[in-house]
């Protein structure tokens, strides 16, 4: 079985290789599963040493847009594109010719070279929680399930929903075997603070576990619809698993979450790594920033994903707990 | 005021700027109403003679996106647009890569367009009762409303689904200044059968009208959304009058419909023109275009047009009428 992931060198994309490689093989829509041959990693960055030293793995790297243009990916025979790459929210603001270029030409580029492999393989597109959103004034969004009717309040979250459209279509049309998913906001993000309105959701963990000060930008009632690394990638792995019955509707599916809001979630990091942690979190709300988030769900249902057996994270304390285990080097405080 | 209508010598399309043309001025997004100077009708075809003699009227052939590329339209100081023109549900199933271009490809060029204008112009977009469906064997859609999620069974409905959120991201950035309508199924069109599977609707009132017999390839319990030209223009018009506080959410709004059945259409045609005109229904249901209608919306809620004062039609027997009073040379059988 060969698979392609592209942003397969990111954060999800490299966790996705590291899972699917270490169970060798892979059931695509309920059949035997089968001995994964290859992954290729398609990314504008290198992939990370361990994945780059595995036999199995190709690095390809190159916008997305060219590496397709050139034919370089998806190669003949494919089973199974993970679809992860995507200029992400605030740049996609800013330019809003390259959010369409890298996200609804790329992925549309994507999907016309998979259609032309003549073998239907299996597209699981990651879409994004950043497709509901509410206007400022409107009323709160409520609990969202999975057939709410989205209302993107930013050029990201159109054009995930335009490339969920084209893979429902595309699906219809037999031309893919296409899985829309809808991951949630992940958290605990290791690494360096990225930018993203969205980073405090990692960074109130992640900055003082390391020692160091964190500032919240938003009062301890806002809501968060939470997932970690390890539950978003189940539910990748899971969407290429599922037979069609089971899969249903060719409309995307959220992802389970943990509705938590950030005053618990400085809670758990107190539980776990004590006041030593939490005296390092700077409540300091900064209105647009909050006003913003507050525009986010807070609250996301995921029906179809629990009739798929996936499961949501039990709480936030585990959330961090999964942090810490795997991420031992970046923990200056001692935890409990 | 320049108005470019796209699709403008289509049977919609021309009735659109005949409206226009005969108030001699409009009202932009509650402004004061302007004079029209000039009314650009784009299509595949020739303008109809009454409006091609009209010296406010200028007709420009050819393929809409061909005309978009070539810069003849949207010419400069466009106020307003009204982009009817698309391949239809048939053609785009038939041909997937036509349809994304037709539809797709175009609209998106058209937009730009526009953008490149600098003045965001009024865009009014007919999107299409299309984009709601359901699967074979999915139970009933139940009654549509403006915010329910459509989940498109057709590469037409699909893409008409996709514009709407260009548009309204279109919108956001200030590119234009983009109201989405979803027309129903009008009844009655006048001319000749065109093959599609809606086109009983109205041909099982027209044919008879003329002394000729009509299959009616469903049930007469089958349900119908629909809306008579004279309602469909009218809520094309009230879209580009409305001030945005008026309009409201960027979603795309459904238009005024009548809800009624098959049946009900045949009791009104007897109710107007006799047994003489009901005896020449052929009730001959096909099982698979059967499927297909009731896989259609029978009832459309319309909230937000009816806050916009607009109307649905009375009943099925004013919208026969409308359509023996404009085509009384079409009208064979006597009527009450």
């Amino acid at each position: 079985m060969k698979i392609l992931i592209t942003g397969g060198a990111g954060f999800l994309g490299a966790r996705l290789a590291r899972t699917l490689l270490a169970q060798g093989e892979y059931s695509l829509r309920g059949a035997t599963p089968r001995r994964i041959e290859q992954v290729v990693l398609a990314d504008l960055g290198a992939a990370p040493p361990d994945l780059a030293a595995d036999p199995r793995v190709r690095s390809v790297q190159g916008p997305l847009l060219d590496l397709v243009q050139r034919r370089d990916v998806p190669a003949a025979g494919t089973d199974a594109v993970f679809h992860l790459a995507a200029a992400v929210s605030a740049e996609c603001e800013a330019d809003f010719d390259l959010g369409m270029r890298s996200n609804v030409d790329t992925t549309r580029a994507l999907l016309e070279a998979c259609r032309a492999l003549g073998t239907a393989p299996v597209f699981v597109f990651a879409s994004s929680v950043g497709v509901f959103g509410r206007r400022p004034g409107d009323p709160p969004l409520g609990v969202i399930a999975d057939d709410t009717l989205p209302t993107p309040q930013g050029s990201y979250g159109i054009q995930k929903f335009i490339c969920e459209q084209l893979v429902a279509d595309y699906t219809r049309k037999g031309f893919i075997a296409g899985r829309s998913v809808r991951p949630m906001t992940v958290s605990v993000r290791p690494g360096r603070p990225n930018g993203a309105a969205s980073g405090f959701f990692s960074g109130m963990i992640r900055e003082p576990l390391a020692g160091e000060r964190a500032r919240i930008p938003v009062g301890p009632d806002v809501g968060a619809a939470l997932a970690s690394p390890s539950s978003t990638i189940a539910g990748f792995v899971r969407a290429g698993e599922a037979t069609d019955t089971e899969w249903g509707h060719r409309t995307a599916m959220n992802l389970p979450s943990l509705a938590t809001t950030v005053g618990e979630m400085a809670a758990a990091l107190e539980r776990i790594a004590g006041k030593q942690a939490s005296a390092l979190l700077d409540w300091s709300p900064d209105a647009s920033v909050d006003r913003l988030v507050r525009s986010w769900p807070g609250e996301v249902a995921w029906e179809r994903a629990r009739a798929l057996g996936l499961k949501a994270d039990a709480d936030f304390d585990s959330i961090v707990r999964q942090y810490i285990a795997e991420n031992p080097q970046a923990v200056r405080l001692a935890v409990r």
